[in-house]
């Protein structure tokens, strides 16, 4: 038993899956819901059928509407919630987290509104001190943890000792944190792997093989790890968990709308035609064009990010794409 | 026109698919094998069916079992020939191998009777210089390459314009050739992924999903890395294509006899049963001793590695592995 109490908003499968580990861990965990349906499901047949079908959830878990009562003495508030909502969701409840507590993001990809990331939303939006935020990114599928596979994940915060608390508050025999205090880079590659996963679902789409994805992967992370040192991160965490991990997850599982999508552009589809088929957009089709003006704001050549943004949003035919990647003048390895 | 001459030793199928690559650069490419049927296919029929069914090659290529007339006036001396056998094969050739020609090794591995890695046992067997042999390594699986489908690759060499000197040679519109200095990163790369393989092959037997695919192969990396990093190999290589794209390739294919063979281990199959299932052993069956030693002699912990000999050679249940592996004590990510 940890001894530690703590409050997940979002009872989304995520939310619910990390709720689950926390509670294997030994803490004392509830959940906040808006829908009473889900929250009842939780806390009276510990199941969460709607995102977590016919998954056994920890009996002690107990999920409520009301948020005050869920955030009642918590030392940590764990967040998963739509992260473009996330500000204006978490905002009224700020007045509810106790003093000292620590909070956790769960949520990947960035304000579009603001270029803030996930952590820099719930510090303001909780009123919490960023030494006191902490991330958790890695080849987290949330089903298969629900599972209880083994895997092993980041929890990044810039105060080590709040990694370590974290961590520790979510080790189990399935699930194995690593610290990391470089919380820029962590955050980084969640928000930038979905436009190497289109990339990927491209290739995928064109019927080509392994060794594409893995070049693609591959080269994919180095221009990635080049933005991230432009912007203060740490080379080390790229190739780590919460990067080259998270991203051969992602690219792996067939559940990836990113993924799926770049599929559909792979076959021919034009983007309207793809959204549609996948039955919404997704997260790469949106950040691909901030993570490059990023990248150019600082000087970061990031081809593949760029060849992919030409195809979503300037019309690049998709077999163009290899040519133009392929073509390129050659160089050392390296960044 | 690359207007290079390239002799390419052995027919299987790196062999003849690496030919077809350099014959598609430009280069007047030669191969050498031991089967009159083998070189006559591909001379007078432009196949190889035995290796690469179904792959049209290059017209220009030629094979013969004259070693000689194959390594005349050759500017690069390409090694394709199975690796535990390699010094025996090249020695009697030495004296054909033109002076100031570049070797390039295709072969992975280390010598077990010697502990050379390949691209000194083809320096030492040939007579040539060491800063004028290369290695090509990455994600590079042969029959994809030989459908001419986009890939990259790392050519390594201690000297750099060796190095570029063979990328320019086999650059071509889906062969995209990177340099880099750190032969033994490289190779260490090639020699160890197979440990991973059995590893991710055991997982997948057990039925887990891409999150235990993913932790194993990015945490098998930085084992591989620090052992690298011991022996003076350079940190950028690992996360490049020879390292984290060979063994994606490797781990995704199901075509790797290491992950076939691991996937019979955590089906519950003792390792004789396995092997005779795979119809064979497999390279990291071999080696993972002879990379813990290594590792041991260096002072280095490679937990994952150690794992797959206790599962290989001393008899642990495979539902001990994931236990082993994520109840040690925690710590921070990074190398």
């Amino acid at each position: 038993m940890t001894g530690l109490r703590a409050a997940v908003l979002g009872t989304g499968s995520w939310g619910t899956t990390f709720a689950a580990v926390l509670a294997d861990a030994g803490c004392d965990v509830a959940l906040w819901g808006r829908r009473d349906d889900v929250c009842h499901d939780i806390t009276v047949e510990h199941r969460n059928e709607e995102y977590l079908p016919g998954i056994e959830l920890p009996a002690g878990l107990r999920a409520s509407t009301d948020a005050e009562e869920v955030l009642d003495a918590a030392d940590l508030v764990v967040v998963a919630i739509p992260s473009q909502s996330a500000r204006a969701t978490l905002e009224p409840l700020a007045d509810h987290v106790p003093a000292g507590a620590i909070a956790v993001s769960l949520m990947k990809g960035v304000e579009l509104t603001s270029d803030r990331r996930m952590s820099q939303v719930v510090a303001e939006a909780l009123g919490v001190a960023y030494d006191r935020v902490a991330v958790v990114s890695g080849p987290n599928l949330a089903r298969e943890i629900a599972e209880r596979q083994p895997t092993a994940t980041v929890v990044a915060a810039v105060e080590e000792g709040t990694a370590q608390l974290v961590a520790g508050a979510c080790a189990t025999g399935y699930f194995r944190p690593y610290t990391n205090t470089d919380v820029v880079g962590v955050e980084l590659c969640g928000a930038a792997k979905n436009v190497i996963a289109l990339a990927v679902g491209i290739a995928q789409g064109r019927g080509l093989g392994y060794n594409t994805m893995a070049t693609v992967i591959t080269r994919g992370l180095v221009e990635i790890t080049r933005l991230g040192l432009a912007l203060g991160a740490d080379a080390e965490t790229f190739p780590g968990l919460a990067g080259m991990g998270d991203l051969m997850a992602t690219c792996a599982s067939p559940l990836s709308r990113n993924h799926t999508l770049g599929s559909h552009l792979g076959q021919g589809l034009t983007l309207e035609q793809a959204i549609a088929v996948t039955g919404g957009t997704a997260e790469g089709v949106k950040s691909s064009r901030s993570i490059l003006e990023l990248a150019t704001s600082v000087g970061v050549e990031m081809p593949i990010a760029e060849a992919v943004v030409a195809v979503l949003h300037e019309g690049l035919p998709v077999d163009e794409l290899a040519p133009r990647l392929l073509g390129r003048p050659h160089r050392a390895e390296g960044l």
